[in-house]
């Protein structure tokens, strides 16, 4: 069995977790859309493109103002947004990690880590929390990448 | 021949088609903010940032406006976002996919599928077609890469 | 040792090139909206939830207009934005390039223009300089990744 089998094989724990992490990750990504879309659909406004608000079968009865912002909609664009600045680069920057071949434990953590606070990351922004817990929760996400990311640079640049 | 051989090989046809359709989307998503750029140069407005309203060799003549939201530009800007909502999320959702060795049949059906959905919806949102029709399109490529997620899922769970 | 192997080790010279370009401009990635937050904590404005203009540690004597959007934490996000519409599909688009195991010269100049241009990039968006420099970077870069995706498509589709 060569180095890379065992790298990219599930038979390695720490390429098995970065797939179960990163399959929650993704529907996490694919998902925030479909929260958006729920929201225009319940408050029927928060569309952006003129087209959305003429009529048809969803939009029956269309009522000025439908293209306005929408608070209520806008929250879920704006998660979708911040998942678009953290799980793209969670998911290649975790990909080349584990390509590094790091210690296990120190694989586990960093991905249940970044998993874990953006999870509560979510909550938070869904439930309008002060900043502040916001705040901290994406840095403690942020950072869990960024010591993979290091890792990598490392191990690229010393061998 | 290993395993990963076989898999992250152009002579596995379940690799190569992920490699094909892959291509093909990040030329999508490479060349949308093109469009972009020649929707701005047409109507020499759109423009975003302070500085690009100052008299330069691409804006010869500044007119008042120019950095005013231009609906011909924001077009391109909100196909370009929706871009970046679907696009990395197939490219890292079907390499994982792939990598768990699926029914070619199955990984040949979502890859296509998603490429098919995109390219519809691409054509209906240049073009303003009703909200149902691209939300209908959009709906197919989210579910195709939903699935993908899912099996990738499944696979890592159950093994 | 097989040739995947060979291509996915950090002792093939392309993959360590891809590698190491990788991981920064995934630090460039991660860290941009770090900068946004250094800005927004800096002039205490440009924040996006109405729930960040309440009094909280962070925000300890809010004032009116901590909501409207502040040209200085703006350019932050739009440089982000910008890193969202190129990092990612630089990231995959030269992983996939180097598995077609492409000519080793031919992928470290189009991996290290691409580095360079998006770090010039960076500072001329950052200081603010005319369109057209910003323009030209950022076109460098755009071209550099799509010479990596015409190779890998016209290489799966010739083999």
């Amino acid at each position: 069995m060569t180095l890379e089998t065992a790298i990219l094989s599930l038979d390695n724990p720490a390429f098995s977790a970065y797939v179960l992490a990163a399959s929650i990750m993704l529907l996490k990504l694919l998902l925030q859309p479909w929260m958006t879309v729920y929201r225009m659909m319940k408050v029927r406004a928060g569309f952006r493109s003129p087209e959305d608000a003429k009529k048809s079968p969803i939009n029956p009865n269309p009522e000025p103002g439908q293209l306005e912002p929408n608070e209520y909609v806008e929250r879920s664009r704006r998660m979708n947004l911040n998942d678009l600045e953290s799980i793209p680069a969670f998911l290649v920057a975790g990909l080349l990690f584990v390509l590094m071949d790091p210690p296990l434990v120190l694989a586990q953590l960093l991905i249940w880590l970044y998993v874990i606070a953006r999870a509560a990351h979510f909550i938070a922004y869904a439930t309008g929390q002060l900043h502040d817990i916001r705040a901290t929760l994406w840095s403690v996400s942020s950072v869990s990448v960024l010591v993979m990311v290091v890792y990598t640079l490392v191990r690229v640049l010393i061998g």
